[in-house]
C-alpha cells in the first residue's frame, strides 16, 4: 500500500529546507532537486506507474490499466522551488496527483483511458531565467537551440547540467487529451470567498525583463556627485516608477532580483544589472507598463549620463483556461472560478492547444515564494479529493 | 642593482589583473595580494632591508645604515586593491618607496635616521568591510578583540584568513618619529594646478554605515502592490534621498555595495542590506547627513511597513596632517596643500599622534577605484624624486 498523502508531505519537509530561514532551496538538477525525482520515481514504482522521461529532464508516470486507450490525461506539476521559496508551489500538486491515484484505487475506479502524472522541470525559472522552461521544451514553445545554452549565475549552460540528469527519448505530450495541475492558491480569493477548492479561469500575461544599467566606476569619497555616472542612481528612479504605476494601474511590478558591480562600498558602480518582472490584465496593457517604466529609466538615463539596455527574457501571453473542460470540473460542486496572475506550466501546455485546467488550494495567507507560504491539511486533502473526482470525470 | 621603478611597475601589472575588466581584485590574503607580498620581501631583501612583520600582518622593511639612529622616518602605503581596482591605488606608495631608497643611494645620501617602507593590510576594507584594518590594528585604533572576529563575504573571520599569513612579533611604529605617504590623487585638483605632485591638508571625515532593511518575500505576481512590504522601494527611495542630499551639500553619498535576499525574479525580497558610504568636511555635517538619510528612509519604511536598522561599520573623524611637517617637505618646493575626501593609512597613523603628511601624484582624469585609475609614468618619477627629497629632509 502506498504512503498517503500526509505521509508523502513528511517524506519531502526536509529536502532543501534552509535552517536558517525555514524556506526552501530545490533549484533544478542540484542535489535537493534530484533528491526530489528520485523520490519521485520510488513513489511510482511502489504504485506500478510506469515512468518516462523525455530529453530535457520531464517525467510523466502512467497509470494504464488493461484496456485503458484513447487520450490520456495528464495531471501534476513541479518539484523545483525559487530561491527560500515555500513547501506548496508545485510539490502540492505533484503529491496530490500521487494521492489521487491511491484514492481512485481505493474507491475501486478503473479509469478507461491512460492517466499520467507529470513533473516539470525548472517551473521557477530559478536558476536558468526562463521560467517553465521544461513545459516550453516538451511543447515546442522554447527551442532546445535556444535552451541549451541559458545559463545560471554560476556560468553553467542548461546542456551541461542536463549532463548527468536522468533522461529518455519519450515524447511525453503525444498522447495527452488533456491537462489538469492543482496548485496551491497564490492569493487570498479563495480566502475571500471561504472555500478550500476553485479552479482558474485563466493567466495574466506576464514577462521578464533584464534591465542592464551601466556607469562609471570611480571613488566614493573624492568623485563629485555631479561628476559621477552612477547607475545605481537610474536604477532606484527606475525601481519607484515601475512600483508607482503598476500600483496606481492595478498591476504588478517587481524588481527582486540585483546584481552590482563591483559591488564595493567605497566604489561608485560601473554597472546594476535589474530584473523587472511585469503582470496586466491584457497583453497590450502589459507593453504599455513595460514602455512607461523604460521611457521612464532612459530620461533618468539621460540625466545621469548612465546606459540602459533592456532585454526581454521571457514574455507570456494571456491564458485563457478550456472553458468547457473548466465548467465540466468545477460545475457540478460548485468550485469558483477565478483568475490568476501567477505562471504555470498548465499555461504552457494550454497555449500549446492542450485542453487544460487548474485547481486551486486555499492559501490562507496568500504568501507564497516565500518560507511562509502554507494550506492546511484540512485543505490539501479536500484538494486531493477535488482531484480525484476530476480525474475520475475525464479518465471515465 | 635593484630594479628602477618602471621596472617594479611591470612586475606588479599582471598580478591579480581581471583579464575581462583589466581591473585588479587583490583582496587582503589572498593569492594575488600574498604574492605582492613575497615580492616585497623580495625587493627588500635585494636592497638589504631588514623585514620586520607584526601579528596583523602589517609589514615594514627598514634601511638602518650604520650609525643611523633617533626617531625613524616611515613611508610606504599598501598592496591590496578595491574590488576590480585600479593599479595605482597603494602599489604606487609602495614602489615610490622602495625607489625612493634607491635614488638616495644612488645620491650617495646616508641617512642618519633609520627609513621604514611599511606596508599595511585591507587598507580598502574590501574584504572584512573596515578599513585601513592593518594600520588600526597597529596603532591600537581597533583593538584585536574586535578585529578577529570580523568576517568576509563567505563567512571567514580575519583570525583564521590571517592563520597562514606569514607574521611576527614586532611593534613596528615603536621607533616611528614621523611617517609620509605617497598615493595616486583620486580627484582633479592637480590636473587643474598643472603640477604633478602635491601635499594633502587633512582628509574629510568619513563613515560607511550598514542599512538593512527588511520586508515580506512574496509572489511578485498574485501580491497586489497595496499588499506588499517591499525592502526595494524603501531602498531606492534611500537612494536618490541620500545622493540629492550630497548633491546640495557638495558632500559625498554612495549606495555601491547590496545584497538582496532571497534575490529571485519573481519574489518580492523579503531584505535589501545596503551599505552607505557618506563623506562631508566636518564631523557634525557627516552626522547630519546620515540623520537625514535615515530620517528620510525612515518615513519611506513607515509608508512600506518595512523596516530599516542603521549599523555603522566604521566611522573616521577628521584628518588634520601636521601642518610643521607639511610645510617643511612642500614650502621649499612650491607643492600645492590640497584637502581629499579619501581615507588613508596617513589617517590613522595621524589620528595615533604620529605627525603625518601626504604626498598626491597627479591623476590625470580623477578616475579612482576602477580599472581606469591611471597615472603618466613621468609624474610617477616626479613623484619618486619627490618622495626621495623628503625622505633626504626629514631623515638627515
Amino acid at each position: 500500500m502506498p504512503a498517503d498523502f500526509e505521509a508523502m508531505w513528511r517524506d519531502l519537509a526536509p529536502v532543501g529546507r534552509s535552517s536558517s530561514s525555514g524556506g526552501y532551496f530545490r533549484q533544478p538538477f542540484t542535489a535537493p532537486e534530484r533528491e526530489l525525482d528520485a523520490w519521485f520515481a520510488e513513489q511510482c514504482a511502489a504504485r506500478g506507474l510506469e515512468v518516462e522521461r523525455d530529453r530535457f529532464g520531464n517525467t510523466v508516470a502512467w497509470w494504464r490499466p488493461p484496456g485503458a486507450a484513447g487520450p490520456a490525461v495528464l495531471t501534476g506539476s513541479h518539484l523545483d522551488s525559487v530561491l527560500d521559496g515555500g513547501a506548496y508551489d508545485g510539490p502540492l500538486g505533484v503529491v496530490s496527483a500521487l494521492a489521487a491515484v491511491d484514492v481512485l484505487r481505493d474507491r475501486g475506479v478503473t479509469p478507461s483511458r491512460p492517466i499520467g502524472v507529470g513533473v516539470f522541470v525548472e517551473e521557477e525559472g530559478s536558476r536558468f531565467g526562463l521560467a517553465c522552461l521544461g513545459s516550453r521544451l516538451a511543447t515546442g514553445a522554447t527551442d532546445w537551440a535556444t535552451a541549451r545554452a541559458l545559463t545560471d549565475r554560476a556560468g553553467v549552460a542548461v546542456e551541461d547540467a542536463l549532463a548527468d540528469v536522468a533522461r529518455g527519448e519519450a515524447d511525453l505530450l503525444r498522447d495527452v487529451g488533456c491537462f489538469v495541475e492543482l496548485h496551491v492558491e497564490q492569493g487570498r480569493d479563495l480566502v475571500d470567498r471561504d472555500v478550500a477548492v476553485g479552479a482558474a479561469s485563466g493567466i495574466w500575461p506576464h514577462g521578464r525583463y533584464r534591465f542592464a544599467f551601466t556607469g562609471e566606476a570611480n571613488h566614493a569619497g573624492t568623485t563629485r556627485m555631479e561628476d559621477r555616472r552612477d547607475p545605481m542612481l537610474t536604477y532606484a528612479t527606475t525601481v519607484l516608477a515601475a512600483g508607482e504605476r503598476a500600483r496606481r494601474a492595478g498591476q504588478r511590478a517587481t524588481f527582486g532580483r540585483l546584481d552590482v558591480r563591483p559591488n564595493g562600498t567605497n566604489a561608485v558602480p560601473s554597472a546594476v544589472t535589474a530584473w523587472f518582472d511585469a503582470r496586466a490584465e491584457t497583453a497590450e496593457q502589459l507593453d504599455a507598463l513595460l514602455a512607461d517604466v523604460e521611457r521612464q529609466a532612459q530620461e533618468r538615463a539621460g540625466r545621469d549620463g548612465t546606459g540602459l539596455t533592456v532585454t526581454p527574457e521571457s514574455v507570456s501571453g494571456a491564458v485563457h483556461f478550456d472553458a468547457e473542460l473548466t465548467s465540466r470540473i468545477a460545475g457540478p460542486h460548485g468550485w469558483p472560478v477565478i483568475p490568476t496572475m501567477a505562471g504555470h506550466d498548465a499555461g504552457v501546455l494550454s497555449a500549446a492547444g492542450i485542453p487544460t485546467a487548474m485547481l486551486f488550494v486555499r492559501n490562507p495567507t496568500g504568501v507564497s515564494h516565500s518560507p511562509d507560504e502554507h494550506a492546511e491539511t484540512v485543505d490539501c486533502l479536500a484538494g486531493v479529493a477535488a482531484l480525484a473526482d476530476t480525474l475520475a470525470e475525464l479518465a471515465a
